[in-house]
């Protein structure tokens, strides 16, 4: 059996929904959260020979989050994972190494003109995520979102491409631009010698500068708007060091209305098909110089 | 083959998603739908041979579709709906009744300092529903929403239940209520009579006197809850007759954390397990008397 | 509040996911249902004022599925659902109508040289349905399945249909027919006089002729198709009275490669684009001569 | 701006739902394939100015994908996904590396009465995967399945593991085991020096030892049932290297029915609740001594 390695390896308890209410007086709040746990370490005995007594069950990888909530509140997502991490490696002497993952869903309040505030709605738009990954020395912290769809309905051109033979598309000087956004983007923080961000004031800041540099980038390709998004977040936020982003072309198609003797110009106000698939999709890392590149590209399809 | 009878019959394009740009100036407004088309008439040829004679093709529909969109733009989802099934009828005479299906996806505005107006993100709350029939005489007007999911952490409670020997709930005097709602409401304009409402004041003022009637009962069960939401928005908006919701009671069970010498009571902020499956499901109709009743109980699963 | 009265209305709990192993020795047998229970009866009280004398909770009935998955065993969905009905009606006075929906996931062993059969890889294909539905006299069974794609690469045309000005389709003799499956269907045996079908043999039935009818068939519509389908049910199954398809037409476009100089017909095996949405959607009933409509025209969509 | 990097970027069309139905007299076959193209190289200037000079559209790969199905047929979605990175990579100065993605989903015959073989139902089980790379030397091949279901309703237990104070979990002596697989293993051909594989064959032996190991293997964590299952791959088929599992562990917990006197014992038959989350969730790698591990971590959650 020793012909066959065991390679990189991690198990733990995977979306873990905790949902934590803290009352001021009559006025709530809600976090909600879902907490996925990746534990690493001295696992050779448990996948060749059954034998568990290095595994901390995911069961109490579970009963942990769900412990920790109540114990330190939710902070942020950062925060909690932060924790976690550390409590899974330094109190168990078999696990080297600990990958938190989170997703955060938004609510707000609704208005109502009873006594107190214990009204929420869902706010449905993008959802929050955090990786933290701790090996017993250092912090690494990505934050990112998912699922934030915008579309520019001018300002956006596709021409002088490289064509071959298998080219036949048209260039476009007026066309709609949109895409689901996804993105990691890489704290420098490590856990160590700084002081932590402050996670909600970094995300709110990463996420308004993503979005008005979508909105006010005139663009020549997709690559260019996300590239401008990158250079934005960085050159706003000091401590972030890389952001990756995948986006989707949302493909919308100004309907050919020619045979019915219907113009459908972009300049009148047009009419577009939004398609499904395929789309484009575009995707990069930017970097500030100097900074190792080290969010995983498959990581944006997560 | 005449032991054999064709029952209720109906086929169209499903799915159309046309997007409609209006420009005003600099400042762009956008309109977001997803149609399908479901046409019934004198069908017996098509099933029983396979003779198209009275078939206007799916693809037709959808044309119609995107060129209406362009003729007449899309004041709302209601009036696109209104003006195909008049056309889809009152233009095939083999066509006898059309039903028209509709949802909308909302945006909003990207604040940025650029000039003009025409960066948009997705909403990505509800997705806002409608239903228009017709068949030669009268329309039906259908509209709703769903995926709005609301929570109050507190203000439920739910005890005094009927009792068997399968029952083992433990009363709850202070709870989350948490769903999902979807909904469907009645318009009681005819098509003939009277003046049109005035489709998207109607659907903000249903949604705001639902989400209120949600937010300040103090619920002793969630048909109560929904029975209220119902009762508001018929008090409120005369140009409704009926509405039915489908509301899942999305569980949040309070953890126990005894095992770890843990309190977590409910009036000192709780830490909950947001659960799947299965969830309670509470579906009714709430009329003004002297109604009909004619929204189908199956709807509220689209 | 008597301006305002409560219409149609069920609750219960929905999507008891529930596995049954049944141990023959070392030969295992599996059940896999997901079970949603909606009881109506006397609930005005609850509505209107939230109290809950006459609710049997969501989670009682949610024991009960279990329960009863292990006192009875799981011959069929349909057996169980009928058994749950007749429970939750006869047994609880407020109680006067039971629904009883189940979903089935089929299994099938997987070939091992070990000892013993209790080994499963999930089949994947259609979801089995049935809804029983019993109001203290007659029982009412429909079987069905959902999500089963079917394709026939040639002997389907489409031609000769109506044409109006928005109409630009051309025909063609020799297309893809393809479709997603989604059926029910109505049993006459009510409970009372007769022997309950042999529920299995009766699905396996129709779904066999259901199956072959599509194939069979030389099509010059889906209608055509559909209607076929339901006739070949009806005429080879007498448990069944009525049948209830919901079919879209999942087009396949053959690629245009003519700007490359690649000829690309049917008759040559062709390339096609497999489109997502818009889609055309066929939608019918096929009775027996006689027999009532009872199918919800909705209820295709679940 | 040169305060910052471009880092990893890609971009090209994804899911091109191509499907390619070959005639051999009146017996048809059918591959159906999901290809998705991502291209890196020279694109600095797009991303810093939005020059496309070096961007060879997204749509001319698309169209890529059709022509060349249709130019050499389907043999597999290997042998097209080696074709199109050649093409891009070697065709296109400023191509330097292409990665082409493919989903294959499978169809079986329908049995009918009549002539010619062309009517199919889709299989509906696992979907096959694949993704071929190419930067102008040698080509990774990367083969695999996602959305497999296994189950084994006993052999399986666990115990003797890791506590702390977190820990409840009771030991489990007769379990249900149940996953969904996802795979991706490593072709060791590197395109230039072998014959390529028979990617077909080679895959059907995979998925064989894989399902095998897990219905023999007497386990004592789902660690040791991937471990052997991975062991088995490798020592079954040469031409692979490396395999990586994500696997979750679909929980089945016993339903506890002692309130209502029932005996619920695994050894009699027991009737199990089917749990959506939280889920265990294991994953691994194993590897050929001496072979290098290449299978992206992140990878299998595509």
């Amino acid at each position: 059996m020793t012909r066959f390695v065991l390679g990189q390896n991690q198990y733990g308890k995977a979306e873990n929904r905790v949902v934590k209410i803290t009352r001021d007086g009559d006025t709530h709040h809600i976090k909600d959260l879902n907490v996925s746990v990746a534990l690493s370490g001295d696992m050779e005995d448990v996948h060749r020979s059954g034998s568990n007594a290095n595994v901390l069950p995911t069961d109490t990888t579970k009963n942990t989050v769900f412990a920790f909530a109540k114990l330190h509140g939710i902070r942020s997502a950062e925060d909690l994972g932060v924790r976690l991490a550390r409590h899974f490696v330094d109190g168990n002497e078999p696990i080297h190494r600990a990958r938190i993952r989170v997703e955060e869903y938004g609510w707000e309040r609704i208005a109502t003109a009873k006594d107190g505030a214990h009204s929420f709605v869902r706010k449905g738009q993008e959802t929050r995520v955090a990786q933290i990954t701790y090996d017993g020395h250092g912090i690494q912290v990505l934050s990112g979102f998912k699922d934030l769809t915008v579309l520019n309905s001018t300002d956006s051109e596709f021409f002088g491409y490289l064509k071959d033979k298998y080219t036949t598309l048209r260039e476009d000087h007026d066309r709609i631009l949109a895409t689901t956004v996804s993105t990691w983007w890489r704290h420098n923080w490590d856990g160590v010698d700084q002081h932590a961000p402050d996670w909600d004031r970094s995300y709110d800041g990463v996420r308004e500068h993503a979005l008005q540099a979508f909105a006010e980038t005139y663009s020549y390709s997709l690559q260019q708007t996300l590239f401008e998004m990158g250079v934005r977040v960085l050159d706003s936020r000091d401590e972030v060091d890389e952001i990756r982003f995948s986006m989707p072309n949302k493909h919308h198609f100004r309907s050919d209305l020619s045979p019915f003797g219907i113009d459908n110009e972009a300049k009148d106000g047009a009419v577009y098909y939004a398609a499904d698939r395929p789309y484009g999709l575009i995707e990069a890392t930017v970097l500030r110089d100097g900074a190792d590149q080290l969010i995983p590209v498959d990581m944006t399809n997560l």
